[in-house]
């Protein structure tokens, strides 16, 4: 994903960086029309769907990480909710109907500028298959879980923490930063 | 805030109104070199600061809702987690210092794209001033709320929930819709 701004969305004209009046960061700003162009962390909505004991894993299809192992999460649209979100990913990845969703943990990830809301659910009927995006789909018990072909750290801490939660049968909707802000990657 | 993308961000090109291939949404997209412009909510984060058993509450200086009494709140930055920027907001509004901030509320707000972020915590020391963007504070006890006054629906909202969860000494995180897009305004 690239999301610098050369020109400016309003006239067209190239863009300058330059502090605006009464600001304190670095902006694109047009020497023409004068629009800021603000840049905002991108909101992310995911889930993990259950089924008795099993959980659903998607196997990307799609770059970055394709072919190693997630949980449906995707970029929010403007005009839905957080939870719709989630559901909308559910069945566009793996054809899921997520039922019963619940807000279950908020990460904050500044390095790459995301905000992930991850929610946790029942998969309707226990179906689901490989859509848009995926090349399987498999419901794993919590031994099966590939731990080392998972997509992202998100997805690792968030089944991290489901499994232990789930043990005490204990779900306390978090907010955790991973912070790689000091690392070079 | 005007969101509307007329012209490339990569190369200036006025854009078209197309639905992508593959996609299902309308998108603007560069006729030139062929960029897309997706649009995503806004994440929003803000706090509820507590001094005993009194509530930090600012005036807006701006608009929208100039005059209008407000929690401390606005847009995170990219490169920042939801925490610090619930209490860089406070800080820039109020000059208060944010101690032992904790995830209190999600709110999608989808007919305005907007995903706000509601921390709870306490304003060190007791201290706050106007600053930017604030015309006064004020610690308020629950009998003071100007609810007539409050600049937006989120902001009554997560006060009205605020109190009755004191009230029990139980706060549970939560996600709530505040779903306002079959209505005109």
């Amino acid at each position: 994903m690239n999301r610098d701004v050369l020109h400016c969305a309003k006239c067209g004209t190239a863009v300058e960086q330059k502090i605006p009046e009464g600001d304190n960061r670095i902006r694109q700003v047009c020497p023409q029309c004068h629009y800021i162009h603000y840049q905002n962390p991108l909101p992310v909505a995911g889930c993990i769907l259950t089924w008795e004991d099993r959980i659903l894993l998607a196997k990307r299809a799609i770059e970055p990480r394709y072919g190693f192992w997630t949980l449906p999460a995707g970029f929010m649209e403007v005009g839905e909710t957080a939870t719709e979100a989630a559901a909308r990913e559910a069945m566009e990845e793996t054809a899921a109907t997520a039922e019963a969703l619940e807000l279950y943990g908020v990460y904050s990830i500044p390095h790459i500028g995301q905000l992930y809301m991850m929610y946790r659910g029942i998969c309707k009927d226990g179906y689901a298959r490989a859509a848009d995006e995926s090349l399987e789909v498999n419901f794993v018990l919590p031994d099966e879980i590939p731990w080392d072909e998972l997509a992202f750290p998100v997805i690792r801490h968030t089944l991290h923490r489901f499994l232990k939660d789930r043990k005490k049968n204990r779900f306390q909707v978090f907010h955790e930063a991973l912070d790689y802000r000091s690392r070079s990657t």
